[in-house]
């Protein structure tokens, strides 16, 4: 199907403007993926837990306050510099429950399997499963096989689900978010889509570009345990920085303001990003997050970030502004601004 | 791939018999299921909960005992008498919660979809969950989309995961199951893998066959509610009653005799056994249920269930036999007996 194939449709029944039927672009993590959740799911579904609209849902059960999520991993390839699906699936859930406030406790882990797959392959993303669960102290205590037939499916898919408990009051929730409040990556940004990109096409960059893949529910538990105030968490997956201060600033309804000459990106990914044509604020991390904390405990987050191996390059990198417009600004260092805006869908599909 | 390549593979690295590559029959709920389970994803995440070798893991968190499950669904065709995968999914994991003895409460919801399918199907398909999740008074909280590239999936995968709250001390498992115990069905079975095979081949037969697929839960409690003692609960999906039960009798290391002419299956059932070929005991349900209880309690378990509308035709098909053969056997009006065995997958595939 061509793109104008795609696009030629007749008005859909529903809240989807002009497609009728599923574009990979409805996966990606912009524009058209919230108007399939906004249009259709979250309507059909509606709930308060849902209307949260956070990586993990937060639901209390018999008095505790518990995050629970789910992700499907559809990576392509399987392994990659830095990781694999395996490694991918879960650390995923891990970072989506700790940036709900949560620790992390039990995972599920479901797998769809190609007819032909090979064994050994599945061994080695099993045994990474296995190796990731077990240095975060988690287990995987439930879980399902089903297998499809030879060109239904990729090799393997994933699905992982968490449930943890919530350590501090409130949970980290875009609306609690402030004017004035500092807005803080972990690390350079990035490098997971250009990994996946390089090994999925072959590029031959002079040094392997390896990806961000990493658990950050160690770092987010240290930042925890002190009790510093924390306003939102939010770990950059599909979408990257761009796509995610952008969901936060819909969600709560304020504006941010980046400043380019800050954020962290590698000169080696600024390289890739510009031969492949792609903004690196909205290439996919899986290793990376925004925190966005009050002023008064920013110095405070940061500094525990930079003694955790994976918060050494923290730097805060934008703040944000007073008034409800819901952009997302990039100041330059002429002092001019450019307004971010959602990608209609991902510029690299199946990163995760 | 023909059957004979498929088996001709040299030994595997790891204790998968003869294959290299994976079947279908790998995820059939047969012998080839649990050879990939046991030999391969079981010790590599060993732990005491996977351990427990039921359909939720029974976990504590802050005090509390909690059911957790995942299952993904890859049902083909997606739409047959009685359902569709929407409520296949919500049913498969709030039975599976409740055979745990659990009150399910919260599910999640992951969508893979295939680039191409029609959003009036997954319309369709989203509101069966909605409805199938509402009617049992639990809510979907958490969910994901993700969408594959046209030819790398089969429409649309839905996975869930759910957790609830265990219900009753100890909590239903294989190992509490005694020589003498009640085997109770709720019905009449494999009516969910012959509607699904007959709408996938187009069989025409007298009278459309509709699916069995149901919520048990709300049957489940009503057994709970009166503290009732059931040693063990399951629900019957892949494998049929056949594989639930020597699953158990593997588990639990006891025997078990069940009678043949009491076994309920429907004329219409048997017929198209036969014509298909299939026996009815390994015909997958989704809506069907086997309690084991002692004898002391089976005929409060039977008044119970026959009251409830998906229990009224619940019937005694056997009993737990003393010693620890390990068997499942079924005993003929001459008296004679037959071994059940494993079969090495699914007679049918894809039908959950």
């Amino acid at each position: 199907m061509s793109k104008s194939d795609r696009e030629s449709g007749l008005a859909c029944p529903i809240a989807l403007g002009k497609y009728q039927n599923i574009v990979m672009a409805h996966g990606g993590g912009g524009r058209l993926m919230h108007q399939l959740i906004d249009g259709l799911l979250r309507p059909e579904l509606d709930n308060p837990w849902l209307a949260q609209n956070h990586d993990a849902a937060v639901v209390q059960i018999s008095g505790t306050q518990m995050a629970f999520t789910t992700d499907s991993y559809v990576v392509q390839p399987l392994f990659f510099p830095g990781g694999d699906i395996g490694k991918l699936a879960v650390c995923g859930t891990l970072n989506d429950l700790a940036v709900a406030g949560a620790e992390p406790l039990f995972l599920s882990c479901a797998l769809i399997l190609e007819e032909g797959f090979p064994i050994t392959d599945l061994e080695r993303i099993v045994r990474s499963i296995a190796q990731t669960a077990e240095a975060a102290g988690v287990a995987v205590v439930t879980g399902d096989t089903k297998v499809v037939d030879k060109g239904k499916g990729d090799g393997l898919y994933v699905n992982t689900a968490g449930v943890g408990t919530v350590q501090i009051q409130p949970p980290p929730n875009p609306n609690l978010i402030q004017a004035g409040d500092w807005v803080i990556v972990n690390g350079d940004i990035g490098r997971h889509g250009i990994a996946i990109m390089a090994e999925r096409e072959g590029l031959g960059f002079e040094n392997t570009i390896v990806s961000d893949c990493a658990d950050l529910s160690a770092l987010i538990k240290k930042l925890l345990d002190v009790d510093t105030e924390i306003h939102c968490m939010r770990d950059l997956t599909r979408g990257g920085l761009a796509g995610a201060l952008l969901e936060i600033s819909q969600t709560s309804g304020k504006s941010i303001e980046l400043q380019e000459s800050i954020i962290p990106i590698a000169a080696e990914i600024v390289g890739a990003c510009e031969i492949l044509g792609l903004d690196p604020l909205y290439v996919a991390n899986e290793g990376r997050m925004v925190i966005i904390a009050p002023e008064s405990s920013g110095p405070a987050v940061l500094d525990i970030m930079k003694n955790h191996v994976l918060g050494q390059t923290a730097v805060s990198i934008g703040r944000v502004l007073p008034g409800d417009s819901k952009q997302v600004t990039l100041r330059n260092s002429f002092g001019t601004n450019r307004v971010l805006t959602q990608l209609s869908g991902e510029q690299l599909p199946r990163i995760c």
